[in-house]
């Protein structure tokens, strides 16, 4: 069996390592050198995208935002897993709401923006503060902005109106509005849909973010109320995109109701922590759905955290002597805020976990990993 | 870091596939074709011996049976762990035995064998049974004879001497007589010593063999009294080696006494279980001592077992929808007989374990795996 990832960075690695023991060969297209590569040894190259199709029993992908002559492309094959709108879906906003819609999940109530007017219509109904996303993707740190006070218009509209102006003849770039939604938690839910339409979710995961990127997560299999919304809601969204594979969904915690905040169709970062803490990880899981195999069972072995390495290109090897402790690096050269790596660890109970946890945060340099010990010595 | 390995067979993969996640690179010399490879991309080539040893921080072994000429060019580098005495300890029965007398670790009687003098005079003071065993690699299929009754002499003397003609000016081949110990079962520890000299074991595993080929592995986390023997005779062993690394000890349980069998100065097939079933599996725990790195917690996380895959090249998929349960190949074309890949499989406590055994040995075909389901019904 042979699969091809779009998309050549950490996650389609990821599979790679997880595929190695199937005997399924990964190869990944660079969606930035148009090139296929080995991800496990990138100096291997294998053509262009044509070659890479031609290569592939099956096709997915490692992040929603690829080109969609890419998606359509791969799509003819007849390979693609899972289809190109659920990508798109979870690379574009409209569609994404759309779909939530549709799939009848909760989430935040929202309107799509496309001029002044409509910004003034869902100011109006419903409410600042508002929280406006670009539909696409963003670019150089643009693509969210918050309306606090109804003053705030004019000057956010200009700068949104400048931002829709750099897109114009390059993508179809739009803005949702959404109400911002007081949350208690951010927690997410990573799970699986084979191709006879079974899912299969993992646990329930809490995650701490740092200026907006995720910075720790923790799956302690506690919350069985949320665990089987969370799925109900999995189960739909899949359902809905006739979905294959690993598919990631973000959600908001308002009191013991769970709003759904996006998709991501795709491996997740906050699914990390399967790599020691369940039966099957998501990289062989998702490798497993998409290539038609059984899917691996997706309960939780025991409690287990993942620390994201944001930036920074060594931790203290100490680290590895805190029991159940992993180290997952990959291989990426240093710049700051990058995704470089993670920490996994285990414990038998969630006290184990965060006693180690604890210890971990004593080892590891604050200023590489801000507001980590704060957040972990805050748990309970 | 970057580590090489002398062998590029399965077990020079596995410490690769463990290796990424912790940015060390691997590469592996392949003795037969005097070529430096990339375990996970063998395609990749990067010379001979001496590039190999230029690449390398430090120098490690997955076989013992490497020629001294080769082990002596990576010991001068000053990178080679574990030492050049240690692996060829564990290729020369002669000198595995006299370690083992030398570390007072219990083993079976034996007489090194040069002359049919030596034959009787052994004879004479083990008394029959007695297994002859080659002290260095066999080959053909020879280098073992059993002396069942005193009138066997004869026969099998002509045999051995015809096997030690062969040898003769090519390797310093002999022979040693050892008493045959009627044993209860088969059972082994994997263990590691740190560069500091500190030794961890992971639990006792009890080995069933097929044909001279281990078959299953099972480690249970059971027979504590066992264990505290095993890793005493463990942490004999390493020391007197001044080993560093992944050790492994075969034994025979006889009561409750444990007698040495053989010791194999490199990770090891009874060890692939601790890919699932403990902190740190034993080709992370090998790289990271030989690294200099703190080793990793070699506690059981769950009862689980190993089953080789030998001669075949398929499995039917639906293993994998039994619960916890992985396939690891080792990309090999298909020999009879050969050690292809294996299972592993887990449960939260034995019970569970044995319950998803017996479902998978009810899956798997039995010309491809004689006697392991008899073995598996046999367990409890």
């Amino acid at each position: 069996m042979n699969v091809l990832v779009l998309g050549a960075g950490q996650l389609a690695r990821m599979m790679a390592l997880a595929s190695k023991p199937l005997n399924i060969a990964i190869r990944a297209y660079d969606v930035g050198s148009k090139t296929v590569v080995d991800p496990l040894a990138p100096q291997l190259t294998f053509g262009d995208l044509a070659q890479g199709i031609e290569f592939a029993d099956v096709i997915t992908a490692e992040f929603e935002h690829i080109d969609h002559q890419t998606l359509s492309v791969c799509e003819a094959s007849g390979k693609l897993r899972p289809t190109s709108q659920a990508i798109k879906t979870g690379g574009d906003r409209r569609l994404e709401k759309a779909l939530l819609d549709k799939a009848d999940v909760a989430n935040a109530p929202y309107r799509v923006i496309e001029s002044k007017d409509d910004l003034l219509e869902a100011i109006e109904t419903l409410k600042v503060p508002l929280v406006l996303k670009s539909a696409l993707e963003g670019y150089d740190g643009k693509g969210q902005w918050r309306i606090k006070a109804d003053s705030d218009v004019d000057r956010i509209w200009d700068d949104i109106a400048a931002f829709l102006e750099q897109a114009k003849g390059r993508v179809p770039q739009g803005i949702i509005a959404e109400k911002m939604i007081p949350f208690d938690r951010e927690v997410s839910m990573v799970g699986v849909r084979d191709i006879h339409g079974n899912t299969f979710a993992y646990p329930l995961t809490e995650n701490h973010h740092s200026n907006g990127v995720l910075s720790v997560s923790l799956a302690t299999g506690e919350h069985q109320g949320l665990q089987q919304q969370a799925a109900d809601a999995f189960a739909k969204v899949a359902n809905a995109l006739d979905y294959v594979g690993v598919l990631a969904i973000e959600f908001f915690q308002v009191g013991d109701k769970l709003l759904v905040n996006e998709i991501a169709p795709r491996v997740h970062n906050s699914g990390h922590w399967t790599q020691q803490g369940a039966d099957t990880c998501q990289f062989a899981n998702h490798i497993r759905a998409v290539s038609g195999l059984p899917v691996g069972s997706t309960e939780l072995v025991r409690p287990t955290a993942m620390i994201n390495i944001l930036g920074a290109d060594t931790v203290p090897d100490e680290i590895l002597s805190v029991t159940a402790t992993q180290l997952h690096w990959y291989g990426k050269s240093k710049r700051p805020g990058r995704k470089m790596g993670h920490i996994n660890v285990s414990g038998a109970d969630k006290a184990e976990l965060l006693a180690r946890l604890a210890k971990i945060t004593e080892i590891l340099p604050e200023q590489d990993f801000p507001g980590v010990k704060t957040y972990i010595s805050g748990l309970s």
